[in-house]
């Protein structure tokens, strides 16, 4: 509407200085919809309402073609962002290609997806809401409908000069999904040097650096930060036995290299302990099992199932606590933010 | 680095063995450069991170091609975000097309630019790093040079787990600039209920509205969130005398429509009184200066001096308190953020 009056104004100047001088205050200031100068509030307020709307977005069913299928669908934030299904579900009980990877501390990612495709968490969201197995929308849908909804309209206007848009629906999303952080895990606290592994956690961690798990799971998200064929030692897809699908080849799908194929972002295991099933296509089911997988095709090693029960125990020491977002949100309103 | 040892893993399992569980683990464990799992620290003090090393990347003059310019050349942060400048200075002395807007504030603007092809603050980003008349350089050499120094590697590092990146760095910047709202404007008080205006400054206030200026300066931002032509009730550019360049054209360069010509993104008013001189082409040097022109030609009025005092009275008390990021940066480290 602005573009055509402002059309109009280049247009016909004399009528417009009516419209302009006139009628426009008159909109503005009328009916109390739109104040036309709101106070400006300290950039933490702001951060904080763009913090609730990103959540309240990222549990919006509206934002599927059916409104039946959040963000929070797939990832579940009571859980570890995950929805402990191999594929995920998307409208019309559509099967997913890929297991949903988690939400939690997607923010270290050094890209986005299993395949990498996303840089940055923003990019991301382009990709569930318009993939037809996910949410099967459109933008163009997504704003229509949020703009439908008063309250989305004033909660926009209060932090973003333009309102609902794509930009600023992914901005608030991406915002909250930064909160996502589960500190003071048992790992980060010996790491600290707060307090001491166990045992047998001890030992799993030095089985997990001199085996090389640590090779590819490092770096703050222990894992996230590098791309890894799967099966460097072992044809992990023939031994599968299921057909290859799409979302087998990786980051092939992105560069169309033949070097790619097989090739994925390395996930972190932050929480690994609350996020089964493992792997891009959600074939083991314990971490038991994906600790013997990645051995036997990552590392060409065969362990014994003391050596594993000892990785497994150093992989539980990696579970953090919840994201103070959610608990913060949780006691002052109830389980969905306003 | 890891992409080709990527591609070799995918080519040569048996080398590559030795490769990645005897020699990456010896590199990354090795010399203290690198932590193979570093704590996770909780949302806040990776964002406070964020934020300082944002605040060192505005103040960074490697961004330039010849180390001489960084974005706070133009955009003083002691002062109110600009340089009072009609058209600001680059590298080599080129003097630039445009009066630098100020970053304080801009992230509530709709678009960044006086044309508003940018949608993002991080977008915003590309334009002076790479504007020969700027900073002249190429993301390619701004990487290159800040890997250069250790302490940005370590520090990007911290937050981001990929390192020095483009994203990387306009993310960084982006979300300091996110920092600079200037809250607590007399105006805000009044909005706010806290105190009244004065006499001159609240009869400013009605005439502001009387007049129409608000058709265009409203919003959070007073300003920020439209597009106008400049010269909507008179030909402002064939009165000024000066030939017309390719800055004057506005959003025309954008999106080569006729109907473009001469359309701006409205500057906000907030902390007007501290960024002289004003307009995108810096023509008029005070604010009472940009009353009368504004009156003028975007209202057809030509008002008093009487008038024009009541709204410079009222634009005065937009004048907002220094952003609390640069308060606390001055308390605890000095003019440069560490």
């Amino acid at each position: 509407m602005l573009v055509k009056l402002r059309v109009a104004l280049a247009a016909k100047p004399p009528v417009l200085y009516v419209v302009v001088v006139l009628l426009l205050p008159c909109l503005t200031l009328g009916a109390g919809a739109i104040v036309p100068i709101p106070p400006l509030k300290p950039v933490d307020s702001i951060t904080a309402e763009k913090i609730r709307l990103g959540r309240s977005l990222f549990e919006e069913r509206l934002l599927s073609r059916d409104n039946s299928v959040s963000c929070s669908s797939c990832h579940d934030l009571s859980g570890a962002g995950v929805d402990h299904k191999p594929r995920s579900i998307g409208i019309n009980g559509a099967v997913g290609d890929i297991n949903a990877p988690t939400v939690f501390n997607a923010t270290f990612n050094f890209r986005q997806f299993w395949n990498g495709r996303a840089k940055t968490l923003e990019a991301q969201i382009d990709g569930p809401v318009q993939n037809p197995k996910e949410m099967g929308s459109s933008w163009n849908e997504v704003v229509r409908k949020l703009k439908a909804i008063q309250t989305y309209q004033d909660r926009f206007r209060k932090i973003y000069p333009d309102g609902v848009t794509p930009e600023n629906v992914k901005d608030a999303i991406a915002t909250f999904e930064r909160q996502l952080v589960t500190p003071d895990s048992r790992f980060d606290e010996f790491l600290s040097g707060k307090s001491a592994l166990d045992e047998l956690a001890k030992k799993g961690y030095e089985n997990f650096k001199s085996f090389g798990c640590i090779s590819c799971h490092q770096g703050v998200n222990v894992g996230g930060n590098m791309y890894q064929t799967m099966g460097v030692m072992g044809n992990y897809f023939k031994d599968r036995g299921t057909p290859i699908t799409e979302a087998d080849l990786g980051r092939f799908a992105v560069t169309k290299r033949e070097a790619d194929k097989y090739v994925f972002r390395v996930p972190s295991l932050r929480n690994v302990e609350l996020t089964a099933p493992y792997f891009h296509d959600g074939s083991a089911s314990t971490l038991e099992d994906a600790v013997r997988v990645m051995a036997k095709y990552q590392l060409g090693r065969q362990i014994s199932d003391r050596e594993i029960d000892s990785v497994v125990a150093f992989l539980k020491t990696l579970t953090g606590k919840a994201p103070a977002v959610l608990e913060n949100s949780r006691t002052t309103a109830g389980a969905k933010a306003q």
